[in-house]
């Protein structure tokens, strides 16, 4: 039989109600023939308590327990999605992490999936089983602890499992109908995207477009899994979505896809330090260890050979990189003056394939930021894609301001 | 290092607040030199939750997708213990049931403890852990499900630990702070035993008292584990709360210990069964399958060849029941009239050691009740206890009536 993975997020299991409808949407495509991998999220709002619950105990946390704590969400939606389709007479049954077992490596809280075996769920379906459900976002360490993918890691699940199974798609159920040229939140003239690359979902979901979690369209790029992304609450038919495919597989598209935005960022700034070789491994090494994810990276001009390192990351670990620079500094590892932290920016970044052929789109970007008084603090670019850090009162004001420059409301 | 095992319930780490409670009560023990194996319970409020949504989703579930669904809560709580004391210094590490791996049998729901191996923990404090957490409740089937160990399960958990581990002593934290001649809500003259044999307390539990799942003294009276009842909400001494202990180790104690009742009973009658050899293999054996748990039972005289047969069971079962006796008459298996149930009755039982050497217990019970007006439906009675069903109207008035007749509140 051909296998489906079908990926229903934390809205779309929300209530019992929703994992019945979500269900519905399962059965449907059992009955066209399929073998089908559900892959569900926590219901929503419970990871969040459960994330909550961990900060609150032990701020600076080991996060073999906080996996252990905020995996659990997951296996109570496993069990309820396989008791509905059950109710439905079709034969399902849960799968936890351990239980597969989705091998990942030691990475706690952001660990990579390693293996998953197929044998045991193949057998199931093999003795008539329809439907395995299994509980996303988790997996299991060499040791046998319990890991977590990150959040969003649910998607990195789907897509990990259907290059496994070698399915025909991996459906992505949600609470929007598809990718959007940017957050239709923030910039009402935003437009649903009916195919996007991986090149340029990858870049969206890495620069904060919420929809897919960033490894999943890496590994869906990487195993050329075919990708939908649709509303868990339409009624869906197969041209449904925003499918995410090949570069090859879009006939004509915009020099820029789309423009994305993470509001959660900070800038830290280390006040002279040293201008020698190495320093920039001196710095980003123990970040890095700490866990602290570095985005953009700025280094001053030197001056009597001292510089100011200014680097980006999430707020949430601003204060595990103040740690891991003050402990460097009272090991006498590293020497500065001081940190100087602003946990109010943005970042906006615009971003398309066709940006490779088309000259002075950065050129357009900081003169419509310009014209609209927008003061760019930090910039980084890709082949396909610009990023700025502004003061985050600018943010929702540069979204739209570029939304309409690259109109994109226009396919 | 001597192991103490201390077992905290649902509502001693309801918050957060509780948990730190909690665990400062363990790093008293531990500063006495204990190496320590806490027993959670899910957040008081949590399981029943989660119950409640494999009872709305499926009301004849899958048992082994019940204990997936359930036995999460535990989950939390122990990562968030173990953050807790982590957060304290004391070293400690969280252990869901598949992970220690608490072995049980294949009774999804009501699952029996089969073998609880000691190395991986034992490992660990010999490296310098002190607190092994485990989630109550819940082990792993042969086939690698997870199973649970039914209500109260994780009193069962502890003193199966005690056992496995040798431990000097199970301490069991709840919200009150002992074991007491009988309920405190229902009779305000209820008295706090300072012991109590483990035969009265396996009767207690059975017959309805909640302080301890009945397995758990079961399995505590089996291996001769010292098991303490106390409270998790006052500073306690050595000497706080009920020892449950060997009958030889209680000086002197009262021809009645406690009164127990048990208020979610029903009562059912099978109208006009064939009375012939067998008949009763043939009702309860297809009951026992279909997970009822049959309580009192009672045979009418014969007439005609043909009896009613009447049993008791708890009413969360009524429906189960009723389905395997329809589907036994539809079968051929089984002829009867009708089923009649009575869903408003209870128990109310005494119980004493000290039954076994006086006599006229019975006599004076059913007087008792007799002078109040309450009608008895059913009796049955062991060497140390006498129950009787009555309708439910009456029960707090029956518990009170024995309570002040047996003179509990005197030492």
């Amino acid at each position: 039989m051909p296998v489906l993975v079908m990926k229903f997020g934390g809205t779309s299991v929300a209530t019992l109600d929703r994992i019945r409808r979500a269900a519905k949407r399962v059965g449907v495509e059992v009955a066209k023939g399929y073998d089908v991998i559900v892959i569900v999220s926590a219901m929503s709002g419970e990871t969040n308590k459960l994330v909550g619950y961990v900060d609150e105990t032990s701020p600076l946390y080991d996060a073999r327990e906080y996996d252990a704590v905020v995996s659990s969400g997951e296996n109570v939606t496993a069990g309820l999605m396989a008791l509905t389709l059950q109710e439905m007479d079709v034969p399902a049954r849960s799968w936890q992490g351990w239980q597969v077992p989705l091998m990942t490596n030691s990475a706690h809280a952001s660990a990579r999936i390693e293996e998953i075996p197929t044998d045991n769920i193949n057998a199931k379906f093999g003795e008539g089983m329809k439907v395995a459900v299994v509980a996303g976002f988790q997996g299991i360490s060499p040791e046998g602890r319990i890991t977590t993918l990150g959040r969003g890691g649910s998607d990195t699940t789907a897509v990990a499992f259907a290059a496994a199974f070698d399915a025909e798609r991996c459906d992505i159920y949600t609470d929007v109908d598809g990718v959007y040229t940017t957050d239709p939140r923030v910039c009402e003239k935003a437009r649903k995207l009916d195919r996007i690359s991986f090149e340029e979902m990858l870049e969206l979901a890495s620069l904060g477009a919420k929809v897919l979690q960033t490894r999943s369209v890496e590994l869906a790029m990487r195993y050329k899994v075919k990708l939908r992304v649709l509303s868990s609450f339409e009624e869906q038919s197969d041209e449904a979505g925003t499918l995410v495919c090949d570069e090859e597989e879009i006939m004509e598209s915009n020099v820029v896809a789309g423009v994305a935005y993470s509001r959660d960022e900070a800038k830290m700034t280390l006040v002279s330090v040293a201008d020698r070789p190495g320093i920039a491994a001196a710095i980003f090494g123990p970040l890095a260890e700490a866990g602290v994810n570095v985005d953009m990276i700025v280094q001053n001009i030197s001056e009597d050979g001292r510089t100011d390192m200014t680097f980006s990351c999430p707020t949430t670990e601003v204060a595990r990189a103040e740690k891991a620079m003050n402990d460097l500094k009272e090991n006498g590892e590293l020497n500065f003056a001081e940190i100087i932290t602003d946990a109010d920016v943005a970042k906006v970044s615009v971003v398309g394939i066709g940006m490779r052929s088309a000259a002075g789109v950065a050129a357009k970007m900081f003169k419509v930021l310009s014209d609209d008084g927008v003061n760019i603090q930090v910039i980084t670019t890709s082949e396909i894609k610009i990023s700025v850090l502004v003061a985050r009162k600018y943010m929702e004001l540069a979204v739209q301001a570029l939304h309409d420059a690259f109109e994109l409301d226009k396919a």
